[in-house]
């Protein structure tokens, strides 16, 4: 019996299923995965958003579709399954569809990518699709614990903290990455207050975050976007902690669209801005964040119901999903292993 | 016969209409005004919004009730029509509802101010409250077109132009501030291209600038208030121009909130910062701007429809309708004198 549960995410054996955040809080609607197909869908129309997760789940789906093809023999043996040459193409397809259903996120590409290396490695052992899938869940969930210990240590009785976009539990399979650090610090008895960017457009912040906030009991105050400088200026805010999607070499971070904004007006109120992230988000293969791919997404994300654009050539609308923060601009960079240091840093 | 006709109001004798701002784009409706208390409510909810705007429409409606009280006597004579006791009590107790309709925005208290001191002056000759509204009106409208043209000396061709809420005709009842500037640059021939922020919580950007820049046929980009930043590091954007709704002596300048945020970043990237504003806008009684009231709006204009906090006591929603950006972050405060000389500035 295979079983692993957490907040967005429900497998057992070829069972599988998401929860659909595109329609929280409102709604608590769980999806069926069938196939890795399905999944794609899933991740493009984010049902499944949050960098740790996405990678997670993208793994697990290529696990649930392995289990399908191995039947009941998963269950009866332990020696390897091979796969047919057809099955194995198979395989390396579905993958490389998971890979490309999002650009930015880079736990994806590096979850994935270890998961094909191991099964290419067994020589195409499909139990290997399995178990990687279950280390990866399993990691995933004991690294966010470290990480939010980390982060708690940054986090004092008395702050005042923003975050934006939603880096919890259900951006992963774990705690969650920055709002894992602000629950952890919370348990520990610290007594914080969580500002809330909404986090236009598709409001992660004022759907999921201050979601997690409730059930967990801690205070917050949900502001639009715009409201953070003002907050700052009124020294509402004494810290900043954000996720990442990808980290580049020199420590250049890609994280949800509007983190840099936050970073800039943080600098400029000298307030400190940690990126919490696990080991998966960082990129030794892209030098710096000018080489991220920041994924554009549909202007009906932006536009009002009924709002019409007389020439769609010349008035239009930028959705961009991510921004670049650049590293000069983050006091530090948290994962499960601590402030991470950069070779290319000039802090 | 009385007629004043602008984008946002028609005064015809003692028939008066607003355009329901909070409708547009979807829907242009336009909304009876048989009172100043219509007119308060008007305020309140935002049907009619904008600082110049609600200066003037404010003194529009005491000139309506002056209207309906002198009845036809208005038309045949150009003597002074003295209120009777009764009916001044009732005029000043009206100017002084309208006064406190809103908070921040000083065009509506130097207005009213100005009607109810030349109302006091004549010794209570109800003619001068139609009189004073209507050149107010026409003021404002001449004002504005100067402001304009002052504000165009300082855009170039192919100049990317960030500006937040809206400042243009739906504003004011001219060619508006920072938008009339804007529009009169591209009359004149500039090429430009607005970045228009779409400004949480009420979306004034994203609705009635959009629709205004639509009617000029001006090229524009609509973005999340939080793409700003990430359009100013990628050299997408090279001046912001902004609107004020009260600048205190020293320079320092109330707009809608989210403008201070938009000061730090173009600050940050070394973009210049422009705010255009009548003379009615300054206030020379308001020393700096931590003596501008703010305004805080309901969290109802935040929050979406089905969410619901568990403790409302410990989860709260803060919405300034305003901020405040320090003359510092301020390249030049354009008024239609030019730009404006501050005693106190630091720049």
């Amino acid at each position: 019996m295979i079983e692993r549960i957490c907040l967005p995410l429900r497998w057992q054996n070829t069972q599988l299923s998401v929860l659909d955040q595109t329609q929280l809080p409102q709604r608590s609607v769980w999806l069926e995965i069938h196939s890795p197909d399905d999944m794609v869908r899933a991740i493009q129309r984010l049902s499944v958003r949050g960098a740790p997760l996405i990678g997670v789940a993208a793994t697990v789906a290529v696990a649930q579709q392995a289990l399908k093809v191995m039947a009941d023999e998963y269950f009866k043996t332990n020696s390897p399954i091979p796969a047919t040459p057809s099955q194995r193409q198979d395989f390396l397809l579905l993958i490389s569809q998971l890979r490309n259903s999002r650009p930015t996120a880079v736990n994806l590409m590096n979850l994935l990518d270890a998961q094909k290396a191991a099964f290419e490695a067994s020589a195409g052992d499909l139990r290997v699709l399995v178990t990687t899938a279950l280390s990866f869940f399993d990691e995933d969930v004991a690294m966010a614990e470290r990480m939010s210990l980390q982060t708690a240590e940054f986090i004092n009785d008395g702050d005042q903290i923003l975050t934006h976009c939603n880096t919890g539990g259900l951006a992963t399979v774990g705690i969650g990455t920055a709002l894992g650090g602000i629950k952890q610090a919370w348990r520990q008895g610290k007594r914080i207050h969580v500002y809330v960017d909404e986090t236009r457009p598709l409001l992660q912040g004022a759907r999921l975050t201050t979601w997690e906030l409730q059930q967990e009991g801690i205070p917050f105050t949900l502001i639009t976007d715009n409201m953070a400088g003002a907050a700052m200026a009124q020294g509402k805010i004494n810290k900043a902690f954000v996720g990442a999607d990808r980290i580049a070499a020199n420590g250049d971070v890609a994280n949800k669209i509007g983190t840099y904004s936050v970073a800039v007006l943080a600098r400029y109120h000298q307030i400190p801005f940690y990126v919490v992230a696990p080991q998966s988000t960082l990129d030794p293969q892209t030098k710096t964040g000018r080489d991220i791919v920041v994924e554009e997404r549909s202007a009906h994300e932006v536009i009002l119901p009924g709002q019409v654009f007389s020439d769609p050539e010349a008035q239009k609308v930028w959705n961009p999903s991510f921004d670049v923060t650049p590293r000069e601009l983050i006091t530090a960079i948290i994962t499960d292993r601590g402030p991470q240091a950069f070779a290319a840093t000039t802090v």
